[in-house]
């Protein structure tokens, strides 16, 4: 196996964009040589099947979705109020727009999941780490709400993205900012 | 064009299965004349190209998604509160688990029409008639809250189950109906 970390990033990258464009079964090794603009046959050098490429990808998109350590310093926050969550919550969708590819990545992973028992016993136990990390910083910063104020959160937000990103038009009496105000002053207490 | 309805229901029923097991790139017309039992070449009398193909299947499991006529009498209804409406959403639940395929085919819909402005446009008309015709009948039936109770109802109960349908053992800690009666308790007003 080829071992240069930085190609093995840009094809997964690549994978990524291409699985965003042509859904997880548009994924072969053809189609992420030519994304990355690579001789064929790179990437079987990188990977040793499919089903490898398909769990590092997932692994890509995780890292990518998932804040660094510090892009969000909380004890730099303001003191903690609803109106931070809404702020936060904003803050969130942004990051996910910008990273539209992976987004819609996560969700063809979730789809191929459904098929694969390996990974959905991983995609399982990062969206946990996820939200158990969002309930323990929710509660640590002292924001108003308990564990299932997040959990109500993480499933509404979902709900809007998924919307948001894959049929834009249905919600289009309300910006994405205004409707994320809702969501979050219907579920979180006021303090 | 063949003109058999109950034979292209039949066939949009197979495509429906192959979806849900190989994903929307899966769906050819070989996949589908195999699943439905057919000779090889009978869908392509059917239908034109693969687009008109993806198309009438998202008619279909709209259709099997929707409730027929009468399948729930609002008339007969008990009295409108919070309780009943945790009834309704379990029952919703049920109904989507026993479509599995069709709610599952309609994520890959929802995929395909990132990549198909048609497709995105008619899926948007389906589920804001949907979501309206929801909002039309909470409020009808006198059900605690206002239009944004079910928008908020209708953004996390999408989150929720595309949790339960992609990666089930994520809130292995509380069974569905649990978690639907919390979702409503925090969404709805008590009366």
């Amino acid at each position: 196996m080829a071992r240069n970390p930085e190609r093995r990033a840009a094809l997964l990258d690549a994978a990524i964009e291409v699985m965003a464009d042509e859904g997880a079964r548009g994924l072969t090794f053809r189609a992420v040589d030519a994304r990355a603009g690579v001789p064929t046959g790179t990437s079987s050098n990188y990977f040793t099947d499919r089903d490898q490429l398909l769990s590092q990808v997932g692994e890509r998109i995780f890292v990518r979705l998932t804040p660094e350590a510090g892009a969000l310093d909380t004890a730099m926050l303001p003191e903690p109020s609803r109106d931070l969550v809404v702020e936060l919550m904003r803050w969130l969708a942004r990051r996910m727009a910008a990273e539209r590819s992976c987004y819609l990545g996560l969700f063809e992973l979730r789809l191929e999941a459904t098929r694969r028992p390996e990974l959905r016993a991983r995609l399982t136990e990062v969206l946990r780490g996820d939200l158990d990390e969002n309930i323990r910083l929710h509660l640590a910063a002292g924001m108003p709400g308990d564990e299932d104020t997040v959990l109500l959160l993480y499933f509404a937000l979902t709900g809007l993205l998924v919307d948001h990103f894959t049929v834009p038009g249905l919600h289009d009496a309300r910006e994405l900012d205004t409707l994320i105000e809702t969501v979050v002053n219907r579920i979180v207490p006021a303090a």
